[in-house]
């Protein structure tokens, strides 16, 4: 493992993304919507992924020179497109237009098609929060799921994500895929050639498997059975079908060829129109006091609110840094030396 | 079993409620949402609860003269005082609200406390479909789960409800609850001393339980555990925190004392603020298709959209009517006659 500091990490991708072709104010939004995943800890949707998003970049599955643009607009709404550019600054664009109709309005809502991976929901969602709204979004994904009696993929672990301001401390951030488990822990117990439980998979039969590498070709199960479903195929109507973009299976992944076409849908609306944000913070605080103040259960030592563990990361590692596997840190110096960028810069 | 029309259990609900002293537009809203349930054969929130309504209403539990009142309006958002009265009321109030907000300005948001049971939440979000608008809706309750790493009930079965207007066809409604089965499965299981799968419920001391009666003492388990658990707190930040309402364990059930003081938040938005509504419409076709299309796994024969089992009961009821059981039918003979009315007159 390799230490590295958040700053680092900051200009190393600003720099890689420059290098391929993004104008600098671009590359710095998506540098840091990049780099919140890594200090939260979300490290699956942080520097981990610069290599193929630098490599979509350079072969053009990536527009490395989109001209984003708002489509159409409302008093309360706005239509982006992505132009198929990095999706790290197409959302940050939508999430802010939705705060400014909020801000104007009460409310915006705002919608994103022609978008691309846009990290960690939980980037955007707290932009809402820090301006004392509660902040909505969904995005849709390359399908890993098949709908309650089918054994295609056909929907994308497409995320639910809400943040609620707090007084003085973190927002509330919720922040869920809506399969039981994530894919990787599929290809964990494959690498350990060890069983998963019967529910996390089907075979590409349709059949439940405890076989890791039969439910890697097969597809994920969502929570709660056909409500997870329900929950992930809304989130594909409001992030895909009313956006714009692409959904269901015309989704490819994002180690397959063609443009991800991927969208989103954001809200934000504020808090004051409804109580003084100051009554709203003192009930808030009253509320969670409930949850993480309750008797906890054999084996628990807290009750955490959704956000929590992600709140204290992101402090550990700004003091600390984050670690990154040799064979990332090899992936990336690799990556650095083709783009004729200075290792050394970067503390790698 | 009794079979009985439709248009009687709305009239039975209508007098029944105006008996006990509603105004007759009122008892009629009341009525109409109510038999709402029934329709689509949601019959734990349809006329079953007729008995429970009109003893709280009786007994002061309920207000049955409420002074129902917008108490704080902006040009996007509203917020109605429910005054303890009937929920089916207030909630149709606050959608009515929501849906003219976003006639005018694209999306409306309203919340309402010092409300009720509103029935099913499908009711009030087809309304929103009705207009070619996207409906979502949240309201708390009674708490029956307790965080994850708790084992305290604080957090109630908060639905969340959306729905979604196709062409020519009822629209897709999803209206679920968050826990894994409703408590009523566990009541079932233990009438027939039979074991309940681990994972549906923990004991009162938080260990899981195949025993449906600790289960009942207990408390039920969320869909997917933390994720269950942060959709339902983030519901209750909504419809309880944010609205004015009660929240967490301060919310009693029906069958206790005390008003239940419940809210909802409620969202209404125009499609056509962001594409024309024909052209939604030929994609939501287009995405339902490969999703109800596509292959079936084995013990299949049809994959269901949300909201389509519910669509193809209240075809049938329409023209059926709907089966009540003995000990109901004579629940309602009994209330009947204790209110002075003539059971002939309802076809009991």
């Amino acid at each position: 493992m390799h230490n590295i500091n958040l700053e680092n990490v900051e200009l190393l991708i600003t720099d890689s993304l420059q290098a391929v072709g993004l104008k600098e104010e671009e590359a710095k939004i998506c540098a840091k919507n990049i780099a919140f995943a890594d200090q939260q800890g979300t490290d699956t949707h942080g520097i981990m992924r610069l290599p193929i998003y630098i490599e979509r970049l350079k072969n053009g599955l990536f527009n490395s020179k989109p001209n984003t643009q708002w489509v159409r607009e409302n008093e309360t709404s706005a239509v982006l497109d992505g132009d198929n550019g990095m999706g790290h600054y197409s959302a940050q664009l939508a999430m802010e237009k939705a705060i400014k109709k909020a801000e104007e309005k009460g409310i915006g809502i705002t919608t994103l098609y022609n978008g691309n991976h846009i990290g960690a929901g939980a980037c955007y969602t707290k932009m809402a929060a820090e301006k004392g709204m509660i902040g909505f979004l969904t995005t849709n994904a390359g399908p890993l799921m098949a709908p309650t009696g089918g054994t295609e993929r056909l929907l994308g672990n497409n995320p639910i994500c809400y943040a609620v301001p707090r007084r003085e401390k973190d927002p509330i951030v919720l922040d869920i895929a809506n399969s039981i488990v994530a894919g990787g822990k599929l290809q964990l117990a494959s690498s350990k050639s060890e069983e998963i439980p019967l529910g996390w998979a089907l075979d590409k039969e349709g059949k439940p498997t405890t076989d890791p590498d039969r439910g890697l070709e097969g597809v994920l199960l969502p929570i709660g059975g056909h409500k997870g479903y329900g929950l992930t195929l809304m989130m594909d109507i409001l992030a895909g079908v009313l956006s714009g973009a692409s959904y269901s299976k015309n989704i490819p992944h994002l180690d397959e060829e063609g443009k991800t076409g991927v969208g989103c849908t954001m809200i934000a609306f504020k808090i004051e129109n409804f109580m003084e944000l100051e009554h709203f913070y003192d009930r808030l605080d009253d509320f969670t006091s409930l949850i993480v103040d309750s008797k906890k259960a054999p084996g628990f030592e807290r009750i955490l609110l959704p956000g929590e563990i992600e709140s204290e990361t992101k402090d550990k590692r700004l003091q600390e840094g984050t670690q990154i596997s040799d064979s990332l840190r090899q992936e990336l110096v690799t990556m650095l030396d083709d783009l004729q960028l200075q290792t050394d810069k970067y503390g790698l």
